[in-house]
């Protein structure tokens, strides 16, 4: 038996971090996406044990949305007037009862890229960001500077702010910290291609942004404006503690052609 | 917009090769496995349009077995007279209604590992294997052979078998080539950590071993007494028209606790 | 043990007429619904027993379309002109995610209605009426004529078409018979409580009204400008078998708050 | 428009009482049976408007168990000593991942009986029983003899215990009353068809019978030793008040082949 999963697997010298929470029925979820996440065990191997010889086989079912767990949002997942990223226009045509036409997950090409983690609990020496905490654009730059990181075009900037340590209690995961706007925009000024955090929605729940007239800036600014992916639910307190700020990150969303976002297990490759 | 679905990216100077058939609810089940996955999209931006400035959001339901699609076999799908590899048996309490205790996919560790891909259809000169055909252990052996490749402890090893071609006629896909136990027990001699191929079960459905006493001996082989993952429904014809026999295997399976398998977009990274 | 399935129940000297058919995954089921209906048996015995003294218990999960097998659709599952019955407007305040503010199935009160079958099949002396065939107004009138009956305000009218008998062959059920729009006219004249017929869509698929200028006339003439409900995929045989053609009908939509529809077992009550 | 929910319907110069609880996603679930009950609408009228002349339709889809808001438990849903009612086995052959081949819903027929209410909050004289509370066989009878009725062979008894009052309130309906044990020995010596109170589970939870040896004792009572169905979540707040103590009960199960139960919406008749 090849059970690993205790031990970051890797192919020679380099060690693999895991960046997905477990999913599990009770895992937090976002209210808009309730009831979120279920797998049954129907097919049972007693069911056919006897037909064939020894073997038997067993299997399940899946209910979830796709902005369950760890997962990452495809740019049809939000709008702005009704406009999708590059322009384009939310209609029968585009948006469909199967999923959507036009940037649907499928779109997202397999990511490896190279990857930074920004310590923001670190950087202002605490277990995690109050909750509600709005980081800044300034305290990114800043945290950057800390960690001797630059970030360069087409990185992933994966944020740590400790709120992953509310993961098994859903109303404090859920009323943690988050980005604000000016922080995406900072984000957005450097051309990556996907941000992430262990919160479950990027930005500040409930937070307005007087500039957009919305909550949820972040993604206004990042899917729609910029085309650029938002991965949320991360687990990456591993990689703070081993203080593996530089990594190859690679994510693979599953292909649900027309979905708005994917459930992920990124990783993070160290060398 | 970073729309790189058709241009394999990568980092540096890689090619990145997506081995994921796309997910809609036509594409072949096997009948185990019917109605296999359905997504519907009931979360439409004109719900919440005006409610939030200009924002608005979308998205959806999936409804899947983990067996459909391009997925990954956990160790807990199969057993061999009531026991899953390792020795431990399928009793109440490893086996409940909403998965398994032991061997669930959430155990499977990241994998980042040597792959090679063996062109069983060039090695017989055709587009496809015949239908129910079944590669024995010394066309791999000899497969390998020709491709200059030796097998690894801790390798991947994907056959490519042509099949691929049939993905929209799900009556052929169902009736395509497959492994013969002899095949999968010279893999696992081998020691590889998975095993995949274009095709819907690994080995030829229906094609009983008189040695195991049971159809689809590779299961048993491979994933009961050796450990051996197996990978379903693979996109091979990229790479095996790259020839591209030696890569990086990158494959996520999804942290679904408790469960069998996992939809996977596993990649192929050439250097 | 009380299994009266095939014997029906009553109360006193009348006869119960079971009119729904049984559910099965593979049901013909309207494309528009697919895949319409899904039962998995995850609680099984051997989970719990042991547990609980000699006690165990078992369960499942339904997935299924509120438009499977026999059911009822409901005021808000039709528009015309993106108006529903009584000019209440499809907007973001009456259609949302999770189902109608308005015309919801919940709003159908429990039907318990005199009831009259026509056997439109038995009037044209046929096991069954061809594969698209409309049966209009006139035929309707006759046929009541032909069995002396008088439909009355309030009442339910169901009509027997033989298509029943095609049941368990997808394709040619959906190719059957329907009502023409006149025949809806004329029932909606006659303002009748509902309609029912042994066919999937009520209408003869496919089939265009040039006064409506749409297909499905019959669900604009009855759902929406009459507030009429239809009852879809009905069991009528036996009633037919019977000349069972007055009884009482009853009909107990389940209130899904805010669907468009709810699968029903309704029953002919004949003293 | 023919909106009559809040208006009991009827046929001549009877009343029709509606016993079934709205379903939503927030209505009070048994933890064995979570998450219960989600509906989304998937479709849209806008995605067709314009396609069909005026005409536009709307749908959905629903995940429930079966066990989910008013309804009925099938001879299948329990075991004792893993057997049925009637001494049928539970093996593989009678217990499959799509249901069971004996004693499913479907085997139950559409139920037209007489019917009697017997309320215990008034009997009490409070709005409603404490947690817990146990209702016991004494006070069945006192019950009926109070209310000056005599239950008969094939009678269907409804229970009223306030518990409905609780509703909104999962955690207060859950920890609701029940029947003891002698409760249901002394129903099932009156041979009746079938059982229902305003509670999740007609037993107290959590109480174990200690002849019996387990907790839910009402089940293997009633269910297993007796073939007597059980209705649970009934609305009998309408009845009680109108004390409405005979009437015409009617249930129809809908015919989920294999199902253990069926979300019902019954109705009391009283003329």
């Amino acid at each position: 038996m090849q059970n690993q999963a205790t031990h970051p697997a890797g192919h020679g010298s380099e060690r693999v971090f895991d960046l997905e929470q477990p999913r599990t029925s009770t895992m937090p979820i976002h209210p808009a996406h309730q009831p979120g996440y279920q797998y049954v065990l129907y097919r049972r191997h007693q069911d056919s044990f006897g037909q064939d010889g020894p073997r038997s086989g067993s299997s399940g079912m899946i209910v979830c949305m796709e902005h369950s767990g760890t997962h990452i949002d495809a740019l049809c997942h939000q709008a702005s007037d009704m406009m999708l990223c590059g322009g384009i226009a939310v209609d029968s045509q585009t948006q469909t009862p199967y999923g959507f036409t036009k940037h649907g997950v499928e779109t997202i090409a397999p990511m490896v890229a190279p990857g930074v983690l920004l310590d923001l609990a670190a950087y202002h020496n605490l277990p995690a960001l109050p909750p509600g905490y709005a980081v800044s654009a300034a305290e990114l730059e800043a945290c950057c500077a800390m960690q001797h990181l630059v970030i360069e075009p087409g990185n992933v900037v994966l944020v740590y702010t400790g709120n992953e340590q509310n993961w098994s209690d859903t109303t404090a995961y859920l009323a943690g910290p988050g980005m604000a706007a000016d922080a995406s925009r900072w984000l957005a000024k450097h051309k990556v291609l996907a941000v992430g955090a262990d919160t479950m929605a990027w930005d500040v729940l409930g937070l307005r942004d007087p500039e957009l007239g919305c909550t949820l800036p972040g993604h206004v600014i990042l899917l729609v404006q910029h085309g650029i992916y938002i991965i949320e639910n991360l687990r990456l307190s591993e990689l703070a503690i081993a203080q593996a700020y530089r990594f190859t990150f690679v994510c693979t969303p599953l292909k649900f052609v027309g979905a708005t976002g994917s459930p992920v297990r990124p990783i993070a490759i160290v060398r």
